[in-house]
């Protein structure tokens, strides 16, 4: 999980998917893209869970550092495969991130 | 999933978090907040998956709507037994939406 990493304003993308049936590759795609995107200027973090619905959360410092990472040409390559093979349906929301706060259980609210 | 309700700037809050061990009425109380929040002012959709971490995302139509939705007696309560019984740690982060599209197979770009 990605606490808070730093003081906002800062981004997310909200990425949430429902896969076509089989794997066609997307496994090792996705654990490829995950590396190249902690690679990028400006990424912050990723939270990731599919159970049926796939919801992805990527953090970054600027709206810049986001529209980088669309443009970045491996990237490009999968999200046409993400078009035309893995994703059933898909929906990105590009987010200011305003306000955060975080609780553990053993500290309370951090 | 929910998909493009309305035009951009609206807000998401993500929710990500991580359970402590067994339900202790967990379910039960979670089916009622998604039943409460869809009767509140603002409220646009919502999605969720657990998978260990769990991620769930909820849309309103302005911020004033989403500290309502937090003051909430019912929902005040729930929090409550968050902190206390059912998370390890969550994060709360509140963001505005600025844009935002969406792919179907069989429709292309929506």
């Amino acid at each position: 999980m990605t606490t808070t990493l730093l003081q906002p304003p800062y981004y997310a993308v909200i990425f949430t998917s429902i896969r076509t049936e089989g794997d066609n590759g997307y496994a090792e795609m996705g654990e490829e893209m995950e590396k190249l995107a902690q690679t990028q200027s400006g990424f912050l973090g990723m939270d990731s869970v599919r159970n049926g619905l796939g919801i992805t959360v990527s953090y970054w410092q600027t709206e810049a550092d986001i529209l980088n990472w669309k443009k970045n040409m491996q990237h490009q390559y999968a999200q046409k495969q993400g078009r035309g093979v893995w994703y059933a349906a898909y929906t990105v929301r590009v987010c200011k991130v305003e306000r955060h706060y975080g609780f553990e259980a053993e500290k309370g609210y951090v």
